[in-house]
């Protein structure tokens, strides 16, 4: 596939490890004013004067967390950064540098990887943060990517997964179930290719759910968006591993339980009719799917009146003692136990 | 190997990626006063007040950095802090924090990731910093380890490549050429073990090479030493490539020559000894062998008299006009061009 679409090859022998990452970060500019020194030195010097610095760190591997055959290197790289900042987002705090680590084989040409540097400069613009640092290096087998994100914010504005109460309404951003069900359309391509390679597929109908998985946004705009209407959630994750596995992880952190309302879950339309097709519950990929990166949050009653008109937040349920537990109210009215199906990696 | 030494093996399955991450870290405890959130929540929280913020990253990969047949896990995860950490140090930074993530196949037992978290363990307690982030995967095929390490500096502090005037002393820590020599004697027994594996090696005579390389130092003491005695470098960078490409980034970055005299480049007698074993010439080895983590720095030639009688710090050159090349003076007084020869992992 990397064949087909660049026909100019230079191997990665050709440049070294210490002119690799000098090519692959030269037009990379600074433009945080907490980014003192970026690329170039022993390491990064920041800035964050009276700020907190807010850290994350994520790995992604190939065959486990992407397959090229179907991702774009550039979308990867794209979203390699999201994944990160995304976290940055759900403390409630805004990213401001990021670093890049790759590993991969000899296969791969260096225009493979400015494809892939290309994706982490357009989620660096996009999204105002700077490139500070990274390591370039082989890998026997495939490719690795290791990003580490930093943000800050003033520590009033810091929130963290253990402050719901009893009472609190549970809030989500966006819609659920794209990303897992855009996958669910691009293995299935992936199949069909193997049978019959002259196969053209026509993913247009499935255009919202695809991009959705291969290149999410991380929800900075939220962030700023909460900033305005003046609400600081009492608690906050962000969507990686599923709806269902994130309200568990609030709850437990927060000792609190957790009334959720199936009807209130936000489906694109597009989510509801690729469910029927694959015969899926559409609900149940909303709780199960992962990799949406939108936000789930807690906020006080007190503070609906603010968010209720907008069409970015759902109110999805309502905290509760943590002795009733947490549950998910069917359209049937009957209540099921929330069960964590996040994304298990070492399983299977 | 991992099977002899840990009788009892308990699956990655059994735990799951929350599961794990959690066990693995529940014995860490934070100390740094900086470190305000370590690991549970989407990300961590750090206050570094009005200290500039130093961050490095480097990633390490199974049958490129390592060789896990002779490399204890232990070892393997104070090593893989000490790269990092040396990043920091060459700033003439504080380290503070880590964030480690490792991607590993299931064929590795949960009580070898707990062997590996105990060497984090251990190089955190020894150099005070906090692992206060991190991510495990699974990965198709071997181990692949990421760091992240943050650290902290006043601004008038922070010491860059690039600041070495004409006429400043060359001046590196320690001795070089170990950690290079250990590496081929490791090799050298995991030859012989593959021929005869009822073979036991005597790598008494080898100790400290062998230590060099499987357990290295970050030079935290350095930095503490050059604040007592009142001296800031001009420009520093840290030995992990060999000493030629170390003094070839400090050339090019502060627009200097260099003369290197090969009779003051501090060897350990086993270095020597060994190097006549497997007739090599040992200053080759010194200037090309890497991963000695030393720091080479420059200073001004009136801060002279504060360093002169320290065992821990040699004089090995003089920084000239760029005009005038990098070069070693060899002990026949002949001028050779220094070319880098540091290590590239993209070369076979």
């Amino acid at each position: 596939m990397l064949e087909d679409k660049n026909p100019q090859r230079t191997s990665l022998e050709e440049l070294g490890e210490f002119g690799l990452i000098e090519h692959l970060t030269q037009n990379f500019e600074l433009h945080q004013p907490s980014s003192k020194m970026g690329i170039g030195d022993d390491a990064a010097v920041l800035d964050f004067d009276s700020k907190k610095t807010i850290v994350s760190t994520d790995m992604l591997v190939e065959g486990v967390h992407f397959d090229l055959s179907y991702t774009p290197l550039k979308h990867l790289g794209y979203k390699s950064v999201m994944v990160n900042l995304s976290d940055i987002y759900a403390m409630n705090a805004m990213a401001t540098q990021v670093t890049v680590s790759i590993a991969v084989s000899n296969r791969f040409p260096l225009e493979a990887l400015e494809e892939f540097y290309a994706g982490v400069a357009a989620a660096c613009k996009r999204y105002h943060i700077d490139l500070v640092g990274g390591d370039t290096t082989s890998s026997n087998k495939g490719m690795l990517i290791s990003v580490t994100a930093l943000g800050i914010a003033d520590e009033d504005e810091i929130v963290y997964r253990d402050g719901a109460k009893t009472n609190d309404l549970l809030v989500v951003t966006g819609d659920l179930g794209g990303a897992y069900l855009g996958l669910q359309v691009l293995e299935r391509e992936k199949e069909v290719f193997k049978v019959n390679p002259e196969n053209q597929p026509d993913l247009e109908p499935y255009s919202y759910i695809v991009e959705r998985q291969l290149k999410p946004e991380a929800r900075k705009d939220i962030v700023e968006l909460l900033k305005k209407l003046e609400v600081k959630p009492t608690s906050m994750i962000d969507i990686s591993d599923g709806l269902s596995s994130e309200i568990l992880h609030l709850c437990k952190r927060s000792n609190v339980g957790c009334n959720l309302f199936e009807d209130k879950i936000p489906l694109d339309p597009t989510v509801i009719s690729t469910s029927e097709e694959f015969q899926m519950d559409s609900t149940m990929i909303a709780l199960g799917g992962g990799e949406d990166y939108e936000l789930l949050f807690t906020i006080d009653q007190a503070d609906f009146p603010k968010i209720k008109a907008n069409p970015n937040l759902t109110v999805i349920g309502h905290m509760t003692q943590k002795s009733e537990g947490a549950h998910l109210i069917t359209r049937a009215e009957t209540k099921i136990p929330l069960t964590a199906q996040g994304w298990n990696s070492f399983n299977g």
